[in-house]
């Protein structure tokens, strides 16, 4: 329906955002934030009819796209307010010493964009990890022009909101060149966008083989960008003794509910929960196979997502002593995927690497481990996760240290006595990890921090006040916090 | 004279430095500070041993050595200073909003040690970038154990700092295996290094051939890791026709200076300087080439840099339609370098690459653009730099916008009316810039915020306050900056 842009066509988008580029780092950074709340209105504007085509191609429910829909807006508008308040841009001024031998001159130092930056959309998030999703918006804040490479599994709908993308340009008489939409079928357009000399960054979400191919095209260029790929994982879930003494059942209903939650198609669900063998876990796995065999299938984001999950499942369940514990007990239908759980011992988990692989969809493993010594193996093998969960009492956590410890290491955020799912946009979020998980995990998508994903300090030295960006002036005229001779403050400098 | 180190003692080092790490990073922020400051007094206590050390390994004057090594003592002060004062941790505090629905948890993020990071000393720098130099300051400010692989050209000197950093460590009760120093002629104990499982980040400072080498090492590891190489770059400068016309002498005298300093042997020596063709320059050519004749070449840092100085120098001079301005006066003994200036067109330097290229020692090419389109060209051409200087009026700077944009777009730090030698160590430094200056644009290897290289955001969610790290427990005992609810504070929360 849509037709791969060609490479005329990407030369020309990166052309005009590169040109777009000089203009809009220079807008203050109020224009930023009013063109990122224009994006927004046009979305609400647009809302029934972005919904329907969302719920066409992705087989997404209504309420599900329209509260993504919001978290859209929302995060438009927090970045672009992130943006203005202007910490994120890490003023650090250091007056001149004249008398100091030799005489110490005046630096000011803040984060400027990078350049234009190519956003691949995921196919789980139409729209908060999509066009005008996380990545978009943090690049906007950053003063980065974006082009989008359209998701080919909901093209028309990316169609749409980058048409009121371009309508918000339009309205806020942003450069030519600030946005761009581009479809492909296959890798072509992706890598020729990679590639290209005025790419200066990359944001990706979606599969560990898409985000690495893109990084690794990243680093293969004559100038290799930063890409920023956040590449999902199996978010392990950590069952102490004592807590699973006193809440199984609670537990296993939370869980329930997390690993199916949206067919499972987050890159926070849960696909791995690791217990030591005893009689209350050998109850919570019966508890949460009852809990699962209740729950109906569901229809996936679209055939291929259904048919690979089919197959991951199946080579998951068919691994040498693997038992499955339980399936939906209703029939799925085309597309659909099926609740399930399967057990193994830490044992087996720990000598098949088949089993540290992501199920996209409604699935996960029980590890049963003997003790824990062998849960703190299975903690120190794991790879690299967005998420890391313990359900523990505090006397769970004083008493193993040691697992605490080999968790840290692997996760971005670690989440007590909750369920991973459920991403919080705000300040403090990490969603990042150590690979394979993203590819940087000094960096977070989700939450105005990710904006440093797109900038770099710069340093003027021995400027005087009149010429320098307002953002380093004296005055501070924006009221923004800077480091001043190394104390944070809003002051003026006289 | 020292042996390369095994691969058992590389495998040693590394996984005593991973389990140092666990113990290292969860001690205060005080105690990392304490035992940088006992690693400078150990320096101090052996000042006259190390210098005698490097006078002898480098050919570096005793002043000279003296300074830097009170600037690596200074770096490790500032460092250990900005580590307590915690700023760099960007604790971000969202508290929970229990009747929001779906409920708001508690999340607390904050920047945690990435784990063990591999240093390689710098030749020019045998303390400021070595052994005990900033990477190595940084890495300990983050929470990270070091493992040093000791430069060849001054291994003695390495391994005597190497020696004062484990006495410090030993006085202040260090874990065992927070610092390793080993010795490589080749390239496979590095290769070794950057490629162990338990090296988490690299640090460098180096030539573009060693630096791109590591980066894409730790590229193409099983588990990518970031390389922080530092590769040099030729450090503009332009030129305007106003100040030109206004102080051509002053100028020739001072970038005479900046070029010849450390007979050259800076990251930040002036390479290319870029004017417009007319009597102001050939005013200025002649002058510069007038100082540079009387200053009398000097000892390198070694026979292999005095030989590629030598063999750069010359092929540079050798290309078509380049011109020798000047050579000192005075005949060079072996393993000098001699201080050189020469003179291209824009049409042949934009034409010629071989011309972009680092000559790492006292040489510089001014280059005669016909116009200052041209000169625009140049700047919009130029590979990325560590600093870019603008010799410029106000007025220069004002009818010049499209040159100021596209010097902005390849430097890190943009100097007006200075000489770029001279980095001063302050949290507004920039010491870093597009590639192939760094192999990472968005940090810096001078000043506090180079720690951020080696640290990640870590977020807590739904922990209780008592289990929390210090850092982000309500009471904020420690006292540090943090974002609270989107507020800037360091206030307790209540």
């Amino acid at each position: 329906m849509f037709t791969d842009a060609t490479s005329e066509e990407i030369n020309s988008a990166m052309k005009e955002a590169w040109l777009a580029f000089h203009q809009y780092r220079k807008l203050p950074l109020k224009s930023r934030a009013d063109f990122m709340r224009a994006i927004g209105d046009e979305l609400k504007n647009n809302e029934d009819e972005l919904v329907q085509s969302a719920m066409k191609e992705t087989n997404l429910p209504e309420a599900r796209l329209k509260g993504e829909l919001a978290r859209t807006i929302f995060q438009l508008n927090q970045y672009g307010e992130a943006a203005e308040r202007g910490e994120w841009l890490e003023v650090r001024i250091d007056t001149a010493v004249p008398d100091k031998n030799p005489p110490k001159l005046d630096i000011r130092k803040m984060l400027v964009p990078l350049g234009p930056v190519v956003v691949f959309g995921a196919s789980n998030f139409p729209f908060a990890y999509s066009t005008a999703g996380g990545d978009t918006a943090c690049a906007f804040a950053a003063g980065c022009p974006v082009i989008v490479k359209a998701h080919p599994a909901h093209a028309e709908t990316s169609e749409k909101v980058a048409g009121a993308i371009l309508k918000a340009a339009d309205k806020c008489n942003m450069p030519k060149g600030i946005f761009a939409h581009l479809h492909g079928a296959g890798i072509e357009v992706g890598k020729a966008l990679v590639m290209h000399e005025y790419t200066k960054a990359v944001g990706f979400t979606g599969s560990l083989a898409g985000g690495k191919q893109l990084f690794d095209w990243g680093n293969q260029r004559k100038v290799p960008i930063p890409v920023f790929s956040e590449m999902g994982s199996i978010n392990p879930v950590f069952l102490l003794p004592e807590k699973l003494k006193q809440s199984s059942e609670e537990i296993a209903k939370a869980y329930a509910g997390s690993i199916t939650l949206g067919v499972g198609q987050f890159c926070t669900n849960p696909g791995l929960i690791i217990g030591i063998e005893n009689d209350d876990l050998q109850k919570f796995i019966s508890e949460l196979g009852n809990e699962i065999e209740k729950i109906a299938p569901a229809k996936m984001l679209h055939p291929g997502i259904a048919k690979a999950f089919e197959e991951k499942r199946n080579t998951a369940l068919h691994q040498n002593n693997v038992t499955t514990v339980s399936v939906s007990g209703i029939l799925k239908k085309e597309n659909e995927g099926t609740p399930t759980i399967a057990t193994a011992t830490g044992e087996v988990f720990l000598s098949n690497p088949v089993l540290h692989q992501e199920v996209f969809g409604p699935y996960s493993l029980v590890i049963a481990c003997k003790d824990m010594k062998e849960m703190v193996g299975v903690a120190q093998h794991l790879e690299g996760q967005l998420t890391s969960t313990l359900m523990a009492t505090e006397k769970d956590i004083l008493e193993n240290d040691k697992l605490i410890e080999a968790v840290k290491n692997i996760c971005g955020r670690f989440i007590l006595n909750g369920v991973p799912t459920g991403v919080e946009v705000c300040l403090s979020m990490q969603h990042g990890g150590p690979f394979p998980a993203t590819t940087d995990s000094r960096f977070t998508s989700v939450g105005a921090d990710g904006i440093k994903r797109f900038a770099r300090p710069m340093a003027f030295q021995n400027w005087p006040n009149s010429l320098l960006p307002d953002e380093l002036k004296n005055e501070n005229l924006l009221g923004i916090w800077r480091t001043v001779n190394n104390e944070l403050t809003k002051e003026v400098i006289h």
